[in-house]
């Protein structure tokens, strides 16, 4: 099968620096296809950048994954190598910004801190180890260069923790993170399918209680399982809980932006 | 030829769903060349897809075009595939989107309907049919794979309308929908050099109404043929009439919007 | 090596041309891969255009670059092929856009203006030479047609200027034009590591002075050199002078816009 790089960074599209890196992996491995996942995550946002990513790697477990959101690039953290339970491999820096796509494909397996001296042929610069190090890492594994003749493997133990908690069951009670509201409006949480089933929470009306705002949606499978306007919850492609407004914004309507921790439980039933 | 898989969405490029549909088409036919026309759409902007849709397809007829601007995802509408009469394939969702397209091709010669079933491993998620179904089916006709493989043929009469009219002639006069407005300000109106030239008005001085307003500009070749913030009138590489203003925006000095009727007509000429 | 093609316009991503010269490329030549430097450069911006086009040069040097911001498209000016000295070769109009790429290239080796008749069938269409003639034309480079099988030789001294000044050095300061403030608010500044060497400019605090604004920044080689909402000067990836505040935005606290002359200096010795 053909190697597929997903490349996610807050590098955005004005300025030259994501085509310089696809100009990087075409010239150290021809044959892999680099495709954008997102590069409009806001500057310096680990949180929005993980969620774009692990959104991705669910979907896209075969392919390898470029994650690059990196306040701290040329300071001291690691570039990191990460292959997960189920064999998926992630290249980005040491802060955290891969750990959610983890944990839906098995966990952390192991993982590696890439050596600079050993992906290309000169220094490092200090501001693109994009560029100079994760880009020309991704292109090797893509060309089928084992991650151990490229980096070194490091303690799991020793990583930088993931931007946002993974949902948590609580008797039948959800507890996560709003971690993203897309194009359309609808507010992702870190609640898989699996996480939802085991607390009863993958059929009938549910209510995600954020602060003082209630929200009650019918758990269902598309956008218009719903009349328009109204409020539904369901499974996206993320792999992750969406409230979504059938043809409306269900961040606007409701105001919760990401970063807030909601409680999601079954809705009482009407008396 | 290599085969040219044209991509046009709402999408937009902040979340990984154009990405994804990237990776599942080069997985499935690693041969095919997929381009970006626009993911930039506004969402659910029926008008505006089907406009920049044809528009591509006017340019490069021989590429297949993959269209996805979808409200009704995970629905009762179909996912289709269209031939032209001058043998140009679409693929989207039945909502007429894939219509305009066709009117400069020859028309619509067949229609399908695609089986999910034929395209895919396993169930399609009924959110996101661009990855299930239409990604995958354009995917195959790029590796050679008939229509009639993946797809029942349909009655032609059966498919939703296009969103926006074609332009029509009385006497001198077309009436025509402005269809779209450009990054630079250019309207473009649904009139062909065809329908302009049955109408004698590719030559001279045209006039476009449009409720109270009146824009006087010459039928011209580019823009540089008047003088800076002049109009002028042309058929641009959309292959439709256009009307901008040299180094100006005529969307906003005319305040006319997509969406509006107007009437091109020869200008009075002056006493 | 796989032959790379940069490409960098002002056409935006939310109308078609983009893709659909990409695909003219694709047809023209199947094993060249395009990557998008940027097609955010504001409508006919050219200092920005050069900006962008020429931090890609200097850091592909191997690469072909595309560079599209044509105001005058359609009329009197040539649409070029430029040598540098060092090998480089740049596509773009007669505008000046792209001189500033060769500054750092060994500067402009020869120059020779397109024929449109020996790149495409049919006839340019005036208001998109970029499709008609310049992806062609850089195609066939890319698939190893000589610049003089395509194009005629034309007399340096007849190009049109840059959008901007070189950076130039009197005594020991350095005059320079801001030329670009980026997705982070980074300013960058056309003086490259070789003129603020010559300069004795590349350690120490730098004050860089625009009108009544002065900015002390020590020179350094990342980000995080210095204490976050810090500012620091730097050569980045584009190999010019960087003004940036650290996880904050120089252009926002300094106020400087690109377009505006800086001097660069020692910073007086503190008293």
């Amino acid at each position: 099968m053909v190697a597929v790089i997903c490349f996610t960074s807050d590098f955005g599209t004005s300025d030259g620096w994501v085509g310089v890196c696809h100009a990087v992996i075409h010239q150290a491995c021809p044959t892999a296809r680099v495709v954008d996942l997102s590069h409009h995550v806001p500057p310096y946002d680990l949180r929005r950048g993980a969620a774009v990513a692990a959104a991705g790697a669910w979907q896209l477990p075969e392919a390898l994954h470029l994650v690059v959101v990196d306040p701290g690039v040329g300071g001291m953290r690691r570039d990191l190598i990460i292959e997960t339970g189920r064999g998926t491999r992630l290249v980005g820096p040491d802060n955290g910004i891969l750990v959610p796509a983890t944990w839906r494909l098995g966990g952390i397996r192991r993982a590696y801190a890439i050596d600079p001296q050993r992906v290309g042929p000169g220094t490092a610069l200090a501001t693109f180890h994009a560029r100079d190090v994760l880009a020309p890492a991704v292109a090797l594994l893509a060309c089928d260069v084992q991650s151990s003749a490229i980096a070194k493997e490091i303690d799991v133990a020793s990583l930088a923790s993931a931007p946002f908690p993974a949902g948590r069951r609580e008797d039948g009670v959800v507890h996560a993170e709003v971690i993203d509201a897309d194009r359309y409006g609808s507010l992702r949480i870190a609640a898989d399918s699996e996480l939802l089933s085991s607390a009863q929470l993958d059929s009938g009306v549910l209510e995600v209680v954020a602060g003082h705002t209630r929200i009650a949606a019918p758990f269902a499978t598309t956008f218009s399982d719903v009349a328009e306007g109204e409020p539904v919850a369901l499974i996206d492609s993320s792999g992750w809980l969406t409230i979504a407004v059938r043809l409306g914004s269900a961040a606007e309507r409701y105001g919760v932006e990401p970063g807030t921790m909601v409680r999601v439980q079954q809705a009482p039933s009407p008396v």
